[in-house]
């Protein structure tokens, strides 16, 4: 019998959390990374790698997946755990991101949104239901519900437009998960751009609707970062502490520390996959970018004292060569040293919260970073 | 003490052979097939992958090396087997067939051969000297010596000189050779195109100046298969029978079985990872075009009994997909699959002939192919 959704809270720092989510296809150590798994697969790697890497759970992308190869085929397929080969925890978005960034042709109405296929050009619907019938489809252990995602700056006419908007999708998407086998999850989005006031409304009122858990939507679209932690501010202490708390794309290595203090549990970005297929390294002493000539002559790896043997077993030099040659395995290996940089460094919060020293633990990854890489001898 | 280069006759079947090469990398199981690694990767795979695929030896591209990221270079990063994290064995071509392919502008003269490159047009001179000097500079097991290859069909007196420039360089590659630390192979090449008078004459002069190992050039170059089979039953019986006998550039899994079955000991080509990346599974029933919109539903994987997890783990349904949707990962999945393929015929050929069985296999083999793939259900 696989577990039901549930959220445990194991230890604090603060207002980090180290937490435990069950999901049916297995628990998630939390602060957690999903690597972003768009069109049922995190590019470039097998999924026994994305799971040797450290991740416990990946998202996948409701918009791309629908359009191809179709939410009804994977579930003739038996379900997107299957048709991709990854028997551990999924969370999928709703597709409401997608449409906005992705689509040209798009018409936003009170019962859903229709938009132009960017493979096709075909006019596709998609609703609160629709969106929540899809993600049923693909057999998903945690749902997230249809939003409306601004870019900002946005006119706080609009913020408030959208936010409204999403709040009503959030009660249709309720409704509609009801529908839904026992033991998966759904995740409410809490939007209102930059404004204090929206935010707040936006989380009560989600909590007042009550969600299996809670993600932060709109942020990571262009604000500064500063304009993103006070957001966080503002909207943790309005939600429920015994219910994960997920902000949604993002974000760099230093977004990710600064989030998990303010008490966030879960992430999701495409940097470290997307930097390492265009020659950009995180690492422990900063990020490293491959294509710069002057690594060509470099023996020494990404990281000699690192667990990863992408980051271990190969000298820059080589990287250098792969990148420059347009090798497909230098998008591999350094997305998979991404990974598993941004893998360690969950870990090491999580055992810094844990120990009550989170921190010691970012002043020292600061330090890590600062310190900088190191010049060739 | 690494092993010095040798071979050993462990069994034959009518012509064909069971061997093994020892090399200063280890040992390869001959019959060999012998993955492309012409950028100092293959294509699309960690070297654990290659290795894990069955591979005992991979090929190196002395043209591209030497222009990218350069033969000093890689010497001073100490070699090609720990620039590209292989510690088995390495065979490098001598250039010579990139030169004729790659490069729109080139002039052949005895000295050698001076082309444009095709990374940055600088005018580049290999001669016979050079290329022993760059393969030594990698740190090869095998080195090739420098050849004329010409595309067939070639007028007889183009192939005549050809023929003889090759000789003439595969002298010079040997005096060459003897700065080279001991242990290490040089294999001379047949070359004459199709015509049988000058490819005997090739492999009796080769002989007489006397190589590790003695390859086929110039076939697989755009003639028909039965001109392949007829060249390789005039040389095989010119060449010494203690001597590994290398077919360049060759080929489908046919021509493996029927060169294997006239005597060949050694291949290497691009058609399982080429292939790969283009959506091609080759398979115990013969090729599947991952393209056709017939796999979209179709829940099989490549070959449910087989081996590889790349064959046996995903559906056609998801290859297909990942295909459509131009995702690495189908190329990566693809490309296991295909040199694993390739493998375990060479494992099949080797275990067939030690017990001499090798017609056996060749039409049990054929049968499986002629049974073609299965439409879905």
């Amino acid at each position: 019998m696989p577990d039901a959704f549930s959220f445990r809270l194991l230890a604090a720092d603060g207002a980090s959390r180290r937490g435990e989510i069950a999901t049916p296809h297995g628990r998630v150590a939390t602060p957690a990374f999903l690597p972003v798994g768009t069109q049922a697969t995190v590019k470039g790697l097998a999924p026994e790698a994305v799971r040797a890497s450290g991740a416990d759970i990946v998202l996948g992308n409701t918009y791309h997946l629908m359009l191809r190869p179709g939410a009804e085929r994977i579930a003739a397929l038996g379900g997107l755990h299957r048709f991709m080969h990854w028997p551990h925890a999924i969370l999928t978005d709703s597709g409401g991101f997608q449409v906005m960034s992705l689509s040209e042709l798009r018409k936003v109405e009170d019962k859903g949104v229709t938009f132009r296929s960017h493979l096709d050009g075909a006019m596709v619907e998609l609703s609160p239901e629709r969106a929540i019938e899809i993600q049923n489809l693909l057999g998903t252990d945690i749902a997230m519900q249809l939003d409306e995602c601004l870019k900002l700056p946005a006119a706080p006419s609009e913020l408030e437009r959208a936010m409204h908007l999403s709040l009503a999708w959030a009660a249709r998407s309720k409704r509609a998960f009801e529908h839904v086998p026992p033991g998966r999850a759904l995740f409410g989005i809490v939007q209102g751009g930059d404004d204090a006031r929206l935010r707040i409304a936006s989380a009560r009122a989600l909590t007042d609707i009550g969600f299996h858990g809670y993600a932060i939507g709109g942020l990571a679209v262009g604000e500064p970062q500063e304009v993103m932690l006070a957001t966080i501010n503002e909207v943790v202490p309005v939600l429920p502490a015994d219910r994960p708390r997920y902000l949604m794309g993002v974000g760099t290595p230093e977004d990710l520390i600064e989030a998990v203090a303010r008490g966030i549990d879960m992430f999701d970005c495409v940097l470290p996959t997307r930097n390492g297929r265009h020659g950009l390294a995180f690492t422990r002493f900063g990020p490293i970018n491959l294509k710069n000539a002057r690594h060509a002559d470099d023996p020494r790896p990404l990281d000699a004292a690192g667990a990863c043997p992408a980051a271990r077993d190969y000298s820059r030099a080589y990287l250098h060569h792969l990148v420059k040659a347009n090798e497909m395995l230098g998008a591999i290996l350094l997305t998979t040293a991404n990974l598993a940089y941004y893998q360690e460094l969950m870990a090491g919060l999580r055992a810094a919260i844990a120990a009550g020293k989170l921190a010691d633990f970012r002043a020292a990854t600061s330090e890590g970073w600062a310190r900088g890489d190191i010049p060739p001898l």
